[in-house]
């Protein structure tokens, strides 16, 4: 699968993994909703993190950066729909108000009818793509 | 959502996202099929890799043992079904062979049709969970 390809299909996906690494260089995940803008995903969290529920995740991309993101597809009763793309890429974290944050809760809204009665309140999360890796069942052995 | 719940949760699920970290630190990320026994999850690889195609993510347990495995539910158009549960543990890599080997690929066989056919031929995954996390829509903020 190319690079444009696996995009594309990360496009479309509804759902995807963030994957995050702590101080100690331990692995995070959690499931997130996004949107894809060029080769940049925006997610936003939900609600506004008090100090005292800081968000694992955005304490992580403040520590280090690099994360990677997945999304695939899964059929029980048939594997040979299976496909996944794997997004690597770096992480920014900021606040609500500026103009990046305004278009990205934007194209979030746009995308998920649940935000359009409850825009998310929270930090948003940029990451921008540096490389784009697919696979499907069938065509070829699978990498990673 | 104690620990116990999110155990059964996460055994139920049919696929689930393995994290692991690179020697240089960097979060990578695969699905994957699986089964849980105790608090151990097994995962084995369809197929045996070559040198030339060794699996980024055997070598990355191989240096860091550390791992993160997540499973969880996205209905999109129903937000208020969501869950995931993640494990954190500790994970160890084998080649088949030995009776852990058969054990694990025994119980993958019982879970995935598709395994009875064609059992998976590579190493085998091994992961100790020693942290279960787990969040379902309308209880609790989310954490993570």
């Amino acid at each position: 699968m190319t690079a444009d390809q696996a995009r594309r299909r990360f496009a479309s996906a509804r759902v995807a993994r963030l994957a995050t690494v702590d101080e100690h260089g331990r692995p995070h995940l959690v499931p997130i909703v996004f949107v894809l803008d060029g080769d940049r995903v925006y997610h936003a969290v939900d609600h506004k993190p008090k100090r005292t529920t800081a968000l694992r995740r955005l304490d992580n991309i403040t520590a280090d950066a690099r994360v990677c993101v997945l999304a695939d597809e899964y059929d029980d009763g048939d594997w040979s729909r299976l496909w996944w793309v794997r997004a690597d890429g770096t992480a920014r974290v900021f606040e609500g108000g500026c103009d990046e944050s305004r278009s990205a809760i934007a194209l979030l809204r746009d995308r998920y009818a649940q935000y359009r009665d409850a825009p998310p309140a929270g930090p948003v999360v940029a990451i921008d793509v540096t490389r784009w890796t697919g696979w499907r069942a069938g065509r070829e052995r699978e990498p990673g």
